[in-house]
């Protein structure tokens, strides 16, 4: 049953991977040269949607795994699914402006405040038993 | 008894969502609008506590379960109470003051550094028998 | 068998805790004081470094796992070899000149990519089955 939460993970890193190469685009496009992360607002734009993917990913898959072993990986995955959505959602929406990053972050970060909602009380009810 | 990592790093992640509620609110308490990430030292203290601790994360979660698994859940998940505390003295300690960050920092780095000499003394032996 | 990604999982710990090091030395040597992340191009190369394999890592070892779970624990550990040498290449590069980053980064790309692509097909087998 692993399987479902294994692939949205893998689905994760290759959405990752895309908005790390269009990190790179982005420095060539707007000519900021390493190591400067500043300096074009379009630029940083881009690097912010990857960070903020990044650490977004370091809280979801501890949480995706979590919920998947201890309340359900079929639910897991599917609640998965939709961060993954919601973190689309988001990138596609600040690489155009700043303010229209709110929907897809609203949607993963519920997505993932749901699964560690669930974590928890799985983990209690399993301290319970 | 891989319930006890468990509970840690959900409360790890927990931990963590408040940290990223704080910098969200630092935002607008100091004016500092996305995707800008300078330009406030109260605002730049409050994300780099943010990001230090993303950054702890990626280092602890690892240690913590492959010191679990290799040596003791229940020590494993002690350590890792450190940890967490180190992490709440730090961040408490940055908000007020740069300098104040020194004690959380290492309190959790002592942490870290045991797990990972843990894992390591750990591995090897299974690797011997 | 799971001992071998474990290995490797700890090895690139231990290397990240240098790099961790060495930005807290080129702080000092540059004198660049917390919360600045900028102001100095040579710090500014030491902590890239650092944060670019955190962010690898967060992709690293969520692949380094899958792939050693659905297709070869041993492969999986070999790769990853190869991922911590372009780490180490990439590293050493940077803190000479931002252009000697680019091998060490291709060698640890690619074997993520590798990584990638082998987790998918795996998972699309087991699928399949």
């Amino acid at each position: 049953m692993e399987i479902y939460p294994s692939l949205v993970t893998v689905l994760t890193l290759f959405l990752y991977f895309i908005l790390t190469i269009n990190v790179g685009r982005a420095r060539s496009k707007y000519n900021v040269s390493p190591p400067a992360t500043t300096g074009n607002p379009n630029f940083e734009r881009v690097l912010r949607v990857q960070q903020n993917t990044i650490e977004q990913m370091v809280l979801f898959f501890p949480l995706l795994w979590i919920f998947s072993l201890y309340v359900s990986p079929i639910w897991g995955a599917g609640i998965g699914g939709f961060w993954i959505l919601g973190r689309i959602v988001y990138a596609w929406g600040y690489y155009q402006a700043a303010e229209k990053r709110i929907l897809g972050f609203a949607i993963a970060s519920l997505s993932s405040l749901v699964l560690l909602i669930g974590s928890l009380v799985g983990i209690i009810l399993t301290f319970l038993k």
